[in-house]
């Protein structure tokens, strides 16, 4: 039986924007507040975490990530309500770009 | 401005069965008639081309390229049938795909 496989991300003018991996670093530090253990959850470094934010922050036309300042435990790191939007777009991309592959799967006569 | 860019490819039962460089290889023995040239337009090694048809040689049900054997110049290489239709088969669900893109890509509200 064969099976199609692949894998979508978006690009912006200065090439990658948002694909799995950035994604998931966005999930992750809503999630956890922090970039530190967002990044180590992810078994990534730090400086690389922060090189992926840097790059979608850059592209995107408001910051989809922002440092959280105060608090209790003194400040964090947030994902902002631009940041909210790209999570979704992308894992809504996602699922239309399984569902392509299961259709087009069903078609392969080989 | 956002585009959306990916890849597909097809997987049998052991992994990878046919992609973007698969096909292409699939293509140039067609045009050029041996696994030498076609590898060498390629810059490919003829190992490495070898065992990516021997890989599709032995997921397909019948085999996409066999040796043609004698004739004024000697033995080459040839695609079957099979190796016709699944080169069509991948062109189309490239194009497809490249249609998909096209639609996801005017839709990012971001």
């Amino acid at each position: 039986m064969y099976k199609i496989k692949g894998s979508v991300w978006i690009e912006g003018d200065r090439g990658a924007f948002i694909g799995t991996g950035r994604v998931m670093l966005l999930e992750k530090i809503k999630e956890l507040g922090s970039i530190t253990v967002a990044a180590k959850s992810m078994k990534m470094s730090y400086r690389h975490a922060w090189e992926l934010i840097d790059s979608m922050n850059k592209q995107a036309k408001s910051p989809l990530v922002e440092a959280t300042s105060g608090g209790v435990g003194g400040g964090g790191t947030k994902i902002t309500k631009e940041g909210e939007k790209a999570i979704i777009l992308f894992r809504d991309l996602q699922k239309r770009f399984h569902k392509f592959n299961e259709e087009e799967s069903k078609r392969i006569k080989l």
